[in-house]
């Protein structure tokens, strides 16, 4: 007989990153990373939970809490059966509740909510299959996957028989892939050098060692001040030579005309990427800047949900898909954003860092790799090096790759301690700071 | 010496809209119209305070409510003519919180809740000036009124220079409009003949009864199927004759092919638009359906903000552009996307109904009417005769139009009464609820 959900625990995590500007950019200068925590209790014997989160940056983290507390009643109660059996309909119901719906729709504070519940499912089933969440995956048919994914919105661009027609041409050679997956790992990138408050020297330093540590990319925070950045990438540029990529990333900072004069004067220097140049809903200013000026866009890790992705691809705006494992509706939302991506063949390099992102994302990737895109080329996802000792299976990080996670689960969980020390704002770590100000 | 704000007092007021399908349509189909309601408190002897709302539809009212108390610490301690004084920095304060910013950006609860705090410091400001808002905005010098705005984002379709230059060739005349505004009253249609959940005769009876109170467009809910379409449409059309407009309303039922089929079915009763085709994320979506089929789209009720207006407008995706007062942030942001729609010369008409929307927004076409537009050719706001004996200066129909308002404010402000009776989840109307269904 099927365990049954008896709680839905949301715990209000903050760790206090801004005291290192850990994280800093041009939009964002000092932010705590913080998670809306989700635990799906059961009564199995055996402890059976699932766990999920929705990343924050400080302030507002109570507020997703709230989000996932409205959400109870369509989880408490139910076998866990009936939650991982169909888990296409359980995505549906979380976002298509209609009133709910009324605080979207499908974006901001409600649908991350939604997102961290339907990861914390995830989980959970990945954890009663006794699979990590990327295999679990690509051990399920074509049928299956697209019984994963809301077509609402996207038939313009993609029908279920075309991503049907995507997961099929995919499935010769999975087994290979997958394979090749666990001997190599996934390629990834760092954004440890290039925060916007650290010092030149840091840098310089945390560049190099980036390069010795096996990555060839790394990324660059720009967007404050034009001179500052000629700086900071001529730096960089020396000290990882020319053959390491350097992407660089305006978090949103400028309009259409400043990111085409920006990027046009960082040019020089070769950057790889231009991330986040402007608004995340502004689809034409991404295709105008892309058109502007000579270096690739990028986009996605504040991108509402699927229709915004399905018109950034439609409109020839971006070169790289940067999907969010918590901004959207969770892993059936980023199935869909997979699948566009693959229909218009551009590559997906996911956002990572935060708290937990990496440990979420790498099993899209590697599910991508193995069943949807199969190919690992031009593809790479973001590392960032902070806070991954707060979770049971942190990633493994070897040669700048993402070693395959094979333990049960989405990689999510945190550590109980981590749950006492960090909660705000009564865990000690945030008492003690109070005393310290007071 | 100025007042100073004490409190942010937030309320979840509801109403069991549900019982008697008010409001009902192809995607909300039990809507309980709520409000997360704000009184800006201050310490001024003659008991001055700010009162403002955000419109929700029930479940998660409460989570607009938490996302309204983290805005507090941004209100409470300052003066009011620190806040009144300068509303485009006070506006910008509220928006640009870096952290709490990550929750939209600028989209969905978090910005909601943003502007339910903005109205409720206009509503103070117009207490503080002792006149309305539509005035008190129309009486601003274009360089005040642009000062209001954020231009970030914006500046590839309007820059300030240019949206000066529209409030410049729009002040001769202002005067004039004014006292016209004041003895005619501004242009309305009802939408109270058409929810989807009305039978037939009531359809035809309130259809009638409209046009005998003087308006000339109602609106009919449709989407959910389409012979029932195609009836309902011939009963409105045969009880009110060729003359009067009849809009159509599909709540972001439809996907694009099925949007342009199913007008073009509905085409031969000529309606007048066709509202919420699709996702209001949709800019293409909605630039495709209004090249497919012969009717006007229109869409904005759900638009997150001024940039997804911009590309509407830019795309040439829309006829009509249909601001609401409460889902994005407040005054200020309508001012811009007021002065979107008059740059790329598109009527706006307003979404109103709900809770105190119809209040709110009359004061936002009118002050398009006499400083922006100049013009109320094409122009309707939309009115329904609910809840508004719950407000102290609820609106006042004449013939079919919204009468100029003169008492001071905003005009959202509720009844003691309501705010006692509706208060969820322990207000005595929704504890009697409870022991009804016990």
């Amino acid at each position: 007989m099927s365990p049954t959900i008896t709680e839905v625990d949301v715990y209000d995590i903050r760790f206090p990153t801004s005291e290192q500007l850990d994280g800093s950019d041009a939009m964002n200068p000092d932010p705590d990373y913080s998670a809306a925590y989700v635990v799906l209790s059961t009564d199995s014997p055996t402890g059976l939970a699932g766990y999920g989160l929705c990343f924050t940056i400080g302030r507002g983290n109570d507020v997703v809490a709230a989000a996932i507390k409205t959400l109870r009643p369509y989880v408490v109660g139910r076998t866990v059966d009936s939650v991982t059996g169909d888990l296409g309909a359980f995505y549906r119901l979380l976002t298509h509740d209609s009133q709910l719906r009324w605080l979207g729709p499908e974006k901001g504070v409600m649908h991350m909510a939604a997102g961290a519940v339907v990861n914390a499912a995830w989980d959970l089933a990945a954890r009663q299959a006794g699979r990590p969440v990327w295999e679990l995956l690509a051990g399920m048919t074509p049928e299956q996957l697209v019984d994963l994914v809301d077509f609402r919105y996207l038939s313009d661009a993609l029908t279920r028989d075309e991503a049907l027609e995507i997961l099929r041409r995919a499935e010769p050679g999975r087994a290979e892939r997958a394979e090749l997956l666990r001997r190599r790992g996934y390629p990834a990138y760092t954004t440890e050098p290039g925060w916007l408050g650290y010092e030149d020297e840091k840098l310089t330093r945390l560049a190099k060692e980036a390069v010795t540590a096996g990555f060839t990319q790394i990324k660059l925070k720009v967007g404050a001040d034009l001179d500052d950045d000629l700086r900071r990438m001529r730096l960089a540029r020396e000290a990882v030579g020319p053959d390491i990529r350097i992407a660089v990333d305006a978090n949103q900072r400028w309009d259409v005309a400043e990111a085409v004069e920006w990027m046009r004067a960082l040019a020089p220097f070769d950057p790889y990427w231009i991330e986040e140049p402007t608004s995340p809903d502004d689809v034409l200013a991404h295709a105008a800047v892309r058109a502007g000026q000579p270096i690739r866009v990028a986009t996605g890790e504040h991108v509402a949900n699927r229709v915004v992705f399905k018109q950034l691809l439609q409109a020839g705006a971006v070169d790289f898909v940067q999907i969010d494992a918590a901004r959207v509706a969770g892993v059936n939302e980023n199935v869909a954003i997979l699948l566009l991506a693959a229909k218009f063949g551009v590559p997906v390099c996911p956002h990572a860092g935060g708290v937990g992102l990496c440990e979420l994302v790498q099993h899209l990737s590697m599910f991508d790799f193995v069943a949807v895109s199969g190919t690992w080329d031009d593809r790479v996802i973001e590392y960032v090096p902070h806070l991954h000792e707060h979770f049971t299976d942190p990633v493994v990080m070897r040669d700048g790759r993402y070693q395959a996670p094979d333990a049960p689960g989405f990689s999510a969980r945190m550590l109980p301690a981590t749950l006492t020390d960090y909660r705000y704002p009564d865990g000690p770590v945030w008492v003690a700071r109070q005393e310290l100000t007071r």
